[in-house]
């Protein structure tokens, strides 16, 4: 087992050090890890986390670093284990419509890989194309397709693991269903890197739709659209994709040079997909026309893309107005309107800016605090994000959808989960990893 | 806090403890347990647990008893808690799509509740006009219709549970999404009532579908009916239910009295539903039929009934016929027609008729072993059942995909998991449970 500094992927110079402190959570320990470690193959991280158990270290894994609640962020006294170099897609199963990965694919990069075969991976998050397969399933990373398809839970069928203390173990199999023994793949599924280090996986993937069809609806005011997407789930009718967009996020794309003026003021975006999408699209708009005169259907695969593309760049716009500060609760879906009429009282209250997007098939929302450029995240701000917190779990939903807890959600956590069960978390932590290497002060 | 035997479902009555020895698995540990409780509430299952724990008891927690791996079979020295008065259904949530139920609830009594709202309750294992949402729980049971909508687990959205020493915690949320703190409902889901008694649970209803088609067909040989339900899921179908039966179950049915002759040696059956529900049979009926000339498509839901019927009827068909041992591998999809062939070579070498129903659509097979009636489970039939277990894990498969480990499989287990992770699992086991108050023995 050779000492860490003695692998080839090991570095403490200070401009890698500076760009591996933080991820895109913009959450910053002061000064950066001590080192950093890129892993060219499953002995590295192997000898990294045998020294780490050995030594008392700490060691905070990485991928891309897209990460929205800081679960990457890493300060002096620890090594940063950056798993983008295992990057090889290993395996595409057409019969069994399975891939096997190293952690450090990028997300749309599979997608393509499944996509020559008919097939795709379903979970889309927003940072698909940077992202990674390890860093998606470390949060339980979710996105547009999630409102049909599920999260990245639903698509991983086993995991290859390495424990706190060096030792390899997979979970899983690569059968679709499976009972025998607990299931370790779900529970390390969105653990944020606490319980093991992910180095692999088996994902499902799935046949590609036949057909899209999209539509676009424009508004006067956010409240009517989250109430045209709560009428589309009380029609029993399942999009593939839901999305809302408020005035704020409207007015930050108008601003964007070359951007299309937009057509009301809250924007709702449907997709349907498979055999029956378009009978399906049209089903919605029955629901959805008598809410609001400006619907329109689009079955042209390049502008429906187009209408998928306004609502991508969403986040981009906003961050060129100020720092941003993502947010990530979800709601029951009956309760979206409530949500976001409460988030817009809560914007009014704190005097900051606050613009909402939100995946409406699933209740999750995504209310974006809009600060000066440079300013800190000083305790004002985190009482107006606290209030949205709040409001969340008063609605009965959860602090966070599909980002994770990482350092910025932990003060808000033992209110969701209760004492009990939290207690019973971090015992179940200290059985994975009971010198706390793994990512300590993170998830819980 | 009550003594138990002060409760007033409890009972030590012999004809008590006889039903309740034993479960559909026919398993039998010898005598029977010392006790019965039928809990009324919540707090006699406290009670219960709390006083096991400080007396160094053990608890077997029971539905309907038709586990079929011996879950929860009881000996003495137990205290048997038996869940099925825990009965209400406690809300119906239209707009959200989710129902809160005790544990004790019918499985089948859900998803009428549900269909009066235009819903459904997605799982269907064979028994859900007895079995309880809280068995199905236990085993992650899964059913016809998983093919398309997944297991109890992908259903289940929070979980009610008393811990081994009494303590009550909530798991999960009444939103789709969320990934505060460990998925500690998705662990809970098929940990076979050996991490704590589920006695309410947050489930996800889904849209019933506005439409079903179906198809039969019928071959020559099992293994020509298997390469057809891979050469659907090859076309990238997805088909709700993709159901097999072999020979040995089609002449089961037919020699029940007033049975229709069957139409081959292999029976497929397969449905689509949703919107596209039509063209998608379509589709499936394109691939299938140049592989056989006897091909019906069914769109009249009566008729499609009739069909559906004729697979739920094998079970009960071969249970005439002497004692059967329900056996439930699983192998990815591509490995399916090897696996059926090499149940029938284990057939042949062993002398026991082994009789294959599958649930093609993922995997899973239900080999049957048809023993002469009251012949015990001699090391023959144990030899015999464990050469399908062993093909199952050399074709990349498990042990069981939706019946649970139980007593029937533990010997099994570690050739599936490998030391570190069946390590890891028994640590957590007593995270939850230090004393071994819940169905020690079993699962593990």
């Amino acid at each position: 087992m050779p000492t860490p500094s003695l692998l080839p992927g090991w570095t403490t110079a200070p401009e890698v050090r500076a760009t591996h402190r933080t991820d895109r959570s913009g959450f910053d320990l002061g000064d950066g890890p001590d080192a950093v470690v890129f892993a060219v193959s499953v002995d590295d991280v192997v000898a990294v986390l045998a020294h780490a158990h050995s030594t008392g270290g700490s060691v905070v894994v990485r991928g891309a670093g897209t990460g929205l609640s800081g679960g990457a962020v890493a300060g002096p006294g620890s090594t940063v284990l950056d798993l983008t170099h295992l990057d090889r897609i290993r395996e595409i199963s057409p019969t069994d419509e399975l891939a096997v990965v190293e952690a450090g694919v990028v997300t749309a990069d599979l997608d393509a890989a499944a996509a020559r075969h008919g097939l795709r991976y379903a979970p889309d998050p927003a940072s698909l194309a940077w992202s990674t397969i390890g860093g998606n399933i470390a949060t339980n990373a979710g996105g547009l397709r999630c409102a049909k398809y599920g999260v990245t839970r639903d698509s991983v069928l086993g995991l290859d693991v390495v424990l706190a203390d060096g030792r390899r173990i997979s979970t899983g199999r690569r059968t679709v269903k499976g009972v025998a023994g607990y299931d370790l793949t779900g529970l390390l599924v969105g653990s944020e890197g606490t319980l093991g280090v992910v180095v692999g996986a088996t994902v499902r993937l799935r046949p590609a739709p036949v057909r899209t069809a999209t539509l676009a609806a424009w508004f006067d005011g956010f409240d009517a659209a989250a109430e045209a997407a709560a009428a589309i789930t009380a029609a029993r009718l399942q999009p593939a994709v839901a999305e809302l967009l408020d005035a704020s996020c409207l007015a930050a794309i108008a601003a964007v040079p070359g951007a299309t003026e937009p057509h009301g003021r809250a924007f709702l975006l449907v997709q349907t997909d498979g055999y029956g999408a378009d009978e399906e699209i049209a089903a919605v708009r029955d629901v959805v026309a008598p809410l609001t005169g400006r619907v329109e259907l689009e079955t042209d695969p390049h502008r429906a893309d187009t209408l998928l593309a306004t609502r991508r760049a969403a986040l981009p716009a906003l961050e060129r107005l100020g720092r941003v500060l993502v947010e990530d609760v979800a709601v029951p879906r009956s309760r979206l309107p409530e949500a976001v009429a409460e988030i817009g009282a809560i914007a009014d209250r704190s005097g900051i800016r606050i613009a909402t997007m939100a995946h409406a098939g699933d209740g999750n929302l995504h209310p974006v605090l809009v600060l000066e450029p440079g300013r800190d995240l000083d305790d004002h701000v985190w009482d107006t994000a606290g209030a949205v917190f709040t409001t969340a779990l008063q609605l009965g939903g959860t602090l966070t959808g599909e980002h994770g807890v990482g350092l910025l959600k932990r003060r808000w956590l033992r209110d969701e989960l209760g004492p009990d069960a939290l207690d019973l978390q971090q015992q179940l932590r200290t059985v994975f990893d009971p010198r706390g290497v793994l990512n300590p002060g993170k998830a819980l």
